[in-house]
């Protein structure tokens, strides 16, 4: 329960269509992505960077906690109000205060979806290329609380790479303005980077100065179906080492390709175990260029047919027509997004078959290959006695996997609640002191999105 | 004076050959390419990450400043032991640790020139995109701490875009481990672009996970000599109006135009106010339309000439006959590397010419127009009654100007010493004390390349 006083005050310059205080109404404000519900006191939707401030100043001084929040689209729980307080819903800020096509800049306030700034671009040449899945209906402050990525990474990077300015209020409620207008800049700290990633536990973002990429002239891609999961991984290999590489590359397994199967008969050759489709960008001749090359890098032994697609929706039809079915494959799905060095996917793929038959549980892989990003999916079914229990050992062992191979428990979901208790294999004691007194050095009476990320 | 028992304490584990106590010896560590003098009280020369710790370990007991140093080149005064005690030089820490080609990774200890790691990426098709013009004898850790770019920035970014993870030694002693080996990950905090640009404030870094690049299949280039300086800056922002734009993109004033002219007769047409030297990377295919683009994008009622160069020697010509003159050029040289937005260039200009003038400061200006990022200098001789007071006058003017046109007061060169006056211009109070806050986390007793970067 919050204190009357500090809904009174809050009250002074917060107008009630801004300030959910109705469990009802703060209900819908309880979950993301992650699947767990933790309804917040109250909500309340700021439309300027000084009354973020005057929140969290007042938060500071009752002590009550807040959790940034942008549409509520992260799998790892980092939006949600674990210890009650406030959720900072920045929804409702949702200007584009600039689109400066001369100096490829975008300004825009948090709420503003990362699909809206594509469309505001776009008439001008450019996009932003961050491109979680989420991408139509999360915001920009999400992407950048998360550090989102997406499919293009492997040729774009992720949100980090796309930032060069912010403002934003930290948990001690001052206004701070980080990085710079112009493509190089470094005075100073740099600050930007640090929050970009931070997932709401350092300052919340007000506005954000964003770089645009020229869009591609054109697209294409094609198509490769492997007998099994290991001449598919040894092609990922090959393909990556072609420095002309795709502009994404996306895997499907034998579990991927067998929940298709079970709603779409015919849309997949019925002896493919494992299956990438690529895709490539630039002008027609790079692409034509690109393609043959990376045709002949998809060549091996365990290789059915490798062909060129139409046109991109083509291209990504069986990966959307797996979206719907993931969602209702099982009770309950452990959805993770490890990663791992490219020349390890191998290795990483057959840990995976060996773990999941030792622990006898169900999974499904598929993802960004190219950057070594695979989502590795457990299916559950809680109702069966010990079977939550073998897969959460399952997981711990996955995890030990990827550290083992030098790779890093998660490419662009982030910690927030889900992954917390897996940050120590991956972080030493040293590091993680280190960021929590940053942590305290932003935030030092621990208000701003509390308990998140750290163990 | 160092105490006797600092010293005693060290010798435990540095050896002599790796010790400089000898005033003498220490000379050749009191400079760098800054101008200035501070002798350090020793030099020491770490081999490992543990020496570097326990150097630090012992500088925290003593409270004994320590001064971390590359090859000494930077501009900005950030190496200089202003403060006495320790210079840290980490240039015999030149291991190549991996150069893994599948993963387009490479890792180095600090000391690695910059030129080695181009070299040892060569034959696997990669490069380090980071190209300061120190390039040749520079480190990858002074490049690290300084945040280096280059004139190839434009395309490929600077070097916090191209680091994936570091193993660095905090100003407490504490060894650290940031970022990851894959070219995504979001686990804790992104520590490691903090320490990218901080110039040896926070902590030493003693091995760098680099990302590499692929290298370009051919280069090319064109030369565009303008009437003015306002026709050529006019094409500089049609110029990156062009999606595919640019490798490097580099400009050149009536200034260092003339001082080329004084040594080299024949080398330019006696007409040209302002140059362009525009180079393209790809495939031929590209680089011909590439060409052919840019050409186009030079029109404009100033241009004299415009057309592409047969090699890439031929188009650096200019720029290379540069860089002797400018340091015999005048007793002094004030040289700035200030950054405004692309389509703020022409204004930048004018203003440099009416601040120049009004201050009688000659100046030369060159520098990655592409990013915006001007290298002015002003010539000084201080023997002259009043001119240094009016340089700085006239620079004091410029800072002023560049803030006014949304620019940052450094691209590349980074703080030190030189512009710590000027630092509040562009970082307000706010900003610059969490900033101080993070480097007393890292640094407690303060003793990391104290004085450094802040007012």
């Amino acid at each position: 329960m919050l204190p009357t006083e500090f809904i009174q005050q809050l009250q002074h310059f917060i107008p009630a269509d801004r300030l959910y205080l109705d469990p009802v109404d703060c209900y819908a404000y309880a979950y993301d992505n992650s699947k767990k519900y933790f309804p917040p006191d109250c909500v309340i939707f700021p439309l300027t960077t000084d009354e973020v401030a005057q929140v969290i100043l007042l938060c500071n001084k009752f002590k009550i906690p807040i959790t940034p929040r942008g549409r509520g689209t992260g799998t790892a729980g980092g939006s949600l109000a674990e210890q009650g307080g406030t959720a900072l819903s920045l929804e409702r800020m949702i200007q584009i205060i600039a689109v400066d096509a001369a100096n490829r800049v975008l300004v825009a306030q948090p709420g503003v979806l990362n699909e809206a700034v594509q469309v505001a671009s776009k008439p001008h040449g450019f996009f932003w290329p961050p491109d979680p899945s989420s991408a139509a209906f999360s915001s920009i402050g999400g992407n950048l609380a998360a550090g989102a990525g997406g499919p293009h990474a492997v040729k774009y990077g992720t949100t980090r790479d796309h930032v060069l300015g912010l403002i934003a209020v930290t948990g001690q409620g001052n206004v701070i303005k980080t990085g710079c207008y112009t493509t190089k800049g470094v005075v100073g700290y740099d600050l930007t980077r640090l929050l970009v990633g931070s997932e709401g536990t350092l300052a919340v973002i007000t506005e954000a100065t964003l770089k645009l990429t020229p869009l591609p002239a054109a697209k294409g891609g094609l198509v490769a179906h492997y007998r099994d999961i290991d001449s598919c991984a040894q092609a990922i290999t090959t393909i990556m080492r072609e420095p002309q590489g795709p502009s994404a590359l996306e895997f499907l397994d034998s579990g991927s390709l067998d929940l298709i199967r079970s709603r779409n008969p015919t849309m997949l050759q019925h002896d493919t175990g494992a299956m990438l489709m690529i895709e490539v960008d630039g002008t027609e001749h790079e692409i034509t260029a690109a393609t043959d090359k990376l045709l002949a890098a998809c060549q091996n032994d365990g290789l059915l047919t490798a062909a060129p697609v139409q046109n991109t929706t083509e291209l990504w039809k069986a990966r959307k027509a797996l979206s719907p079915l993931l969602r209702d494959i099982a009770p309950k799905k452990i959805n993770e997004d490890i990663v791992v060095p490219v020349d390890k996917i191998p290795q990483l793929l057959a840990g995976l078959t060996t773990l999941c038959e030792r622990y006898q549980i169900p999974n499904v892989n598929f993802g960004h290959a190219g950057n070594g990003n695979i989502h590795v999916n457990l299916l559950v079914d809680p109702d069966k006695p010990g079977e939550s229990e073998r897969a959460y050992e399952c997981l711990d062992q996955i995890f030990d996997l990827v550290i083992d191979l030098n790779g890093t428990l998660s490419g662009e979901h982030g910690i927030g609640s889900e992954k917390r208790p897996y940050i120590t294999k991956e972080l030493d004691d040293v590091t993680l002191t280190l960021m929590k007194q940053i942590k305290l050095t932003f935030d030092p009476n621990n208000i701003l999105n509390p308990g998140k990320l750290f163990p």
